[in-house]
């Protein structure tokens, strides 16, 4: 009998497969981005988002549940060019659960919101028996207004197009790890979990619309995923160098101690885009002056030599195909 | 220490402390209502909402948590006049659970989604460990346009308005109950689960946009505790008739066995509505016309004989005060 295996919510291989073989047959996903973009024939476009959030545990270095949820889902919507605006939240919450926890959650959301300049505007709370959740679970949906001109996606994508990546790799995942297992590495490693909109503006206020093709989360699945699901929507070959990778030490220390590799861990903080090559100088230089781009690098380029496939150059030299996450590398990390 | 009891989620008492203390002074929640209508300047003005759905069993007669979830959402956007446009869907699945039953779930949300006429854009999907949930929640949430000049809520309620409601008292509950207990009645419950979008419609097209002072639905807590809501945000008196409460001879076989209140249990399928006594006439009988309004009946009306408060005249002629849900009566229901 088939079941559900905690590999289909890793974001990877079995998630895709298990979204093109129910979902989209019997639901209106089109574009399978995370925001829907709706035409509301005369009005703007309008951005729609939902993500439901589950990391365990609900507290970790640079974060908590609560945040996350909020800056996801105003990422998702950053993603395909909206501002957003409108959040709203639903609980899943399991009896016996601490009031006091339940506060700091709240008031994270709160402070997230503010600071992302959204408002959560409407909620809902479950409550389930103990033993049949794990604490709390958020669900945050999102709406936002694309602006006219800005239309994001995989076919606007071209050979020689330039791969950018906003910050470092693999904090988040490492965060969350860390605290559940309870590792401490040296410096220590905190999650990048925070709202892209600001820098997201900064990069369409700084080039034409035209010029950025795509922009993704590498969230579950990590930055891996990510490249292979554009280089699958678009048909294109990404060349990434592994040389141009930014990750922080603390990361690279533990992925080695772990046996874990960081293109896989999940992000909450950093964005990745496909650029044109007249933009590449100035989007650098935009980006850099955000204090969410201070790590921004240019990772690799589109070019035509497969077919839907993302390549990556070694820094000795060699050439490995990349493929997405297969199974589960490390469940519930958001 | 204080904890997350079952009764927070129960719709009645503890939840509304809980929204009041907690949420209110945290987020942007205007008016307590379950959709957000946001005005998008120049635009058209944006209902949104969410809901998740935790129902146990998740399979009941007369439908299932995916069907529960794209009504009860619809039916949301549809009390703030709304038309329901477009949802979202994420799930959070236990690991093991069945395939089969995850495709039953997402084939009825499409059938539901088609019959409101309202379409699943975009997703998410998230595994949690076994033990760590319950086979499947799932959290929907909607976006519609609120048309011009239609403009519902409390502040428009006034002494000598009709209250509405539109069919049978709490058949969803004691459906969900029997499944859960293994009872059977006789005749047997069948949820009324279903989309209100094309009554509401039908309400609109009967009566002037004014006459329709609020709608709500009474799921959890039921009618009364509805009814409690309504008297309390508008500080009026509602008076009820109990003679003229619609239930059917199952359900009140059933209360009565069980000892419940059918003025306390969820309906996923009924609205109330508060209307002025010159379109009660007219609105009864579109109503009628309408499948899921033939047993539509006016239940009581609004005075000032008292402030925020439920009156029930019984049947033998005595009066009672009518309060919100205390605690839990069913969990899970919805």
């Amino acid at each position: 009998m088939e079941k559900i295996l905690l590999g289909h919510g890793s974001g990877g291989r079995l998630m895709h497969q298990l979204i093109r073989e129910h979902f989209v047959p019997q639901f209106d996903l089109k574009e399978l981005s995370d925001s829907a973009v709706i035409d509301l024939k005369g009005h703007s476009k309008l951005a729609f988002t939902t993500d439901s959030y589950v990391v365990s545990p609900l507290f970790f270095p640079g974060g908590n549940i609560g945040k996350l949820a909020v800056n996801g889902t105003v990422n998702d919507l950053s993603m395909v060019g909206a501002r957003p605006l409108y959040l709203t939240a639903g609980f899943i919450i399991e009896e016996g659960f601490r009031m006091s926890d339940m506060k700091r959650i709240i008031s994270s959301m709160a402070d997230a919101a503010k600071n992302a300049g959204v408002r959560i505007v409407a909620g809902d709370t479950k409550v389930v028996d103990k033993g049949k959740g794990d604490g709390i679970f958020i669900n945050t949906s999102g709406v936002g207004i694309v602006p006219d001109g800005i239309d994001l996606g995989p076919r606007h994508i071209k050979a020689g197009d330039k791969v950018i990546i906003s910050g470092l790799m693999g904090d988040h995942g490492i965060a969350v790890m860390s605290e559940r297992n309870g590792l401490s590495f040296d410096p220590p490693v905190i999650s990048d979990t925070a709202a892209l909109n600001g820098l997201v503006e900064r990069m369409f206020a700084g080039a034409p619309n035209s010029a950025i093709r795509i922009m993704r989360d590498p969230t579950r699945g990590g930055v891996a995923t990510t490249l292979k699901e554009i280089a699958n929507d678009s048909g294109f070959c990404i060349v990434i160098n592994e040389g141009r990778l930014p990750v922080s030490s603390g990361v690279i220390g533990a992925c080695e101690l772990l046996g874990l590799d960081p293109l896989y861990i999940a992000n909450e903080g950093i964005l990745i885009a496909v650029v044109s090559p007249d933009a590449e100088g100035t989007l650098m230089e935009e980006m850099r002056k955000h204090p969410l781009g201070k790590n921004s690098a240019i990772i690799g380029e589109v070019t035509d030599e497969a077919k839907a496939t993302v390549l990556l150059r070694t820094s000795v030299g060699g050439t490995r195909i990349v493929d997405m996450l297969a199974g589960e590398q490390l469940p519930r990390i958001c």
